[in-house]
């Protein structure tokens, strides 16, 4: 009865899920969740998205039958703390975790921290994850400490390979192969996807899938190698859209479709300085590591066949923690209330059916730092920017930045003098915030 | 019987049709060609093509119920040459044409070119233009005395317009207003078309509708006013995908949509020196003007259920130049035969029932001066480049540059270096036509 005390603020409902006591009925009423995440996917690299050669017909068609997200966030411009938000539904910057975890670092997710697959598995869902983990490789760090039941994937990044420490492929805790073959990854996580779908579709399940591509180095399936003409790059994310394909066909097959939340996104920006073999953000400025627009906001589509309107454009900011929250919720699990969450539960926004409450705001943190820039509404407002990449368009002197990203979504026009009183404001959530963050930091990752 | 020497190279179906003697079965196996032609439209402003806060549910359904032309070419980055390719399916600069037409200038379309509205027209299609002409303000370079039956709308550009010489809305070749309430012109347009398409329903017809918008000053109509997150050139976006919304609805009304080519694109890129008032090339560099991918490449989508395969997507490079042979051939007339044409019939991209045969190259000419660059197949070289924004990026040392377009689509990585053979090619094409141009050119503006 250890786990009643500990997790008291997880609620009644979720403890009766866990504990297999939960109404059948009801039980069937809340929705699977699966969640597709891509790694370096950039906000223009889906043909739905505006990419010239690159060709997504299956997440195209996901777009015309969900709802495509024209604002939706990753919370860090990095990997490993793109993860952390995703799964604890707060910015990586409370605890200090770092923005990349190395292959040689013992540092992971804390214990403490109340992931989405714990909420949801107490909660009753079977939970697996088929991906790249990228939050801690010890034993105590990995997914099935972490509320995952099932897992098979990366414990960090693919490039993060060498003779003297080979790339281990886990399954659960052990090492299924050293420097495994990746073009056949896409694959290997597609497929364990399914199986897992048709075997538990009898009670709620959770499956998080953060593909291994189109991070470099770029392995295509044999089937995708050489058929986009966007090249290498172009095959890894066609093979991503192939196998959101078998997903979405999956579920329809199984009858689950019109009770289960599809989302797919990213991690953060496209890693430019890869080049041909990086993305592409479109129309917006930066890339992987960076605070303008390119570095954090990514392609989000929704699918939920007659829950999730068909065809729908959400422009209204979102970001990955805002899915910690709503699956939650979805799964009638209450928040955990001991701490500060960063998400908000945006189910008004996916079912169009009541107005959200006005805007939160969103934070943009570099990975090492304190915070670049803070966006409220239509609203940025910039009070640092990184590189000399960045000095080409603006100069130190010329801080803060104000930029209207509804009428400017690449960050062209520098509108801060004629909105003092903007400026005035979004000053203050940044303070207001940075003064809250000093205070609450609870768990330190030093 | 003038007219049957002076066309014989027109070919005789087109003279029978011409004199109403075209059989009636024949005739109505021609599909109908509807050409939507925005100004100022840039690549990456419609939601279809990744805007993130312009909404265009009606184009994205064009898009999705036809094909989408990711690499659609305006033959001129300026909007009088662009239109004067259009028409007549030949690059400017083999006859000098101005890049734009002022209000004051007495030049205008040579009589002696072979307009596209003169060939469909000689072929038996009712013809209709409702919008800018921008290729002549005088009588005779008018489109009633090219090849239209009707005219609604504007001669030249909407900022042409002065207290000393007040801009004219034309009917005919008369002045229907000065001055005119610029926020009623793309329902007027629309509905001109329209009513023309109901009227006319029982002929094949060719209806033209280059929009004012959404070239600055930017006037929404009364219902799309301040709706637009985007602003002002949102919302004029908006209303000309209402207008290609009620133009595909009134086709299918009269169930004429099976047999009728509809076709939308732009003039030229966004003018991107208007700042918020001008529009967005997506992941393009450079807008109007300019002879980067941005000023030229522009969103193409061709409708025509059942003839033309439901959601393709068409990456070939093609260009408007295309669309007059390609309406001359669905015709069943023949092409001008005593001139050199530009343009390439593309039927079997529109139904992919067949191979195109190889690359045709496109070559990129700025408003003034000599050729800059060349397209073949994915690869483009720059053997110019000009003002100081592009010198931003690449210097004048480096010429020439080469792209591949097809996995650069942004222009960012010369490799000119490494496919020497590559740009010995594109320089050969070059050279070739410029030295063909030279010997060519016939009709002179001067």
């Amino acid at each position: 009865m250890k786990t009643w005390f500990l997790y008291i603020g997880w609620c009644f409902p979720m403890l009766l899920g866990a504990h297999g006591m939960y109404p059948q009925g009801e039980l069937s009423d809340r929705p699977n969740i699966v969640i597709l995440f891509c790694d370096d996917l950039g906000y223009g690299d889906l043909s739905g998205f505006g990419h010239p050669t690159i060709k997504t017909p299956n997440l195209d068609r996901m777009a015309t039958e969900g709802m495509k997200f024209t604002s939706f966030y990753a919370a860090s411009p990095k990997c490993s703390a793109s993860r952390y938000a995703l799964l604890t539904g707060r910015l990586p910057a409370r605890t200090g975790f770092p923005a990349v975890l190395g292959p040689r670092q013992d540092l992971g997710i804390h214990p403490s921290e109340r992931t989405l697959s714990e909420g949801l598995k107490k909660a009753g869902y079977a939970t697996a994850i088929f991906g790249k983990w990228h939050l801690g490789r010890n034993r105590e760090h990995l997914p099935l400490q972490n509320g995952f039941d099932e897992f098979t994937g990366l414990p960090y990044s693919n490039d993060m390979n060498s003779s003297e420490r080979p790339l281990p492929l886990l399954q659960g805790n052990d090492t299924l192969a050293l420097d495994p073959d990746q073009s056949q990854l896409t694959v290997l996580y597609t497929e364990r996807a399914v199986d897992f779908i048709q075997r538990k579709k009898g009670r709620p399940f959770f499956v998080y899938i953060p593909y291994t591509m189109p991070h470099v180095p770029l392995h295509p399936g044999k089937t995708f190698a050489g058929k986009s003409i966007r090249g290498t790059y172009g095959d890894v994310v066609e093979e991503i859209d192939w196998s959101a394909g078998v997903i979405m066909e999956a579920l329809t097959n199984l009858g689950l479709e019109k009770n289960t939340l599809v989302f797919f996104t990213s991690d953060n920006g496209p890693w430019l300085v890869k080049r041909e073999r990086g993305g592409s953000a479109g129309l917006l400025r930066g890339g992987k590591g960076s605070t303008w627009e390119g570095g954090m906001r990514v392609p989000g589509i929704a699918w939920w066949p007659e829950t999730v309107p068909k065809g729908h454009l959400a422009m209204e900011a979102c970001n990955t923690m805002d899915l910690y929250v709503t699956a939650l919720k979805l799964a009638g699990a209450a928040l955990p209330e001991e701490r500060r969450l960063d998400g908000r539960d945006i189910q008004a926004i996916l079912t169009r059916e009541e107005e959200m409450p006005g805007p939160k705001p969103f934070f943009y943190y570099p990975p090492r730092g304190t915070v670049h820039a803070v966006r409220k509404g239509p609203w940025k407002l910039h009070v640092q920017i990184q590189g000399k990449e960045h000095l080409a368009y603006f100069k130190e002197e010329e801080l803060p930045l104000l930029f209207n990203l509804d009428s400017d979504p690449s960050e062209t026009y520098n509108v801060a003098m004629a909105h003092p009183e903007v400026v005035q404001d979004l000053s203050y959530e940044l303070n207001t915030h940075t003064q809250h963050l000093k205070d609450e930091i609870t768990i330190s990752y030093k």
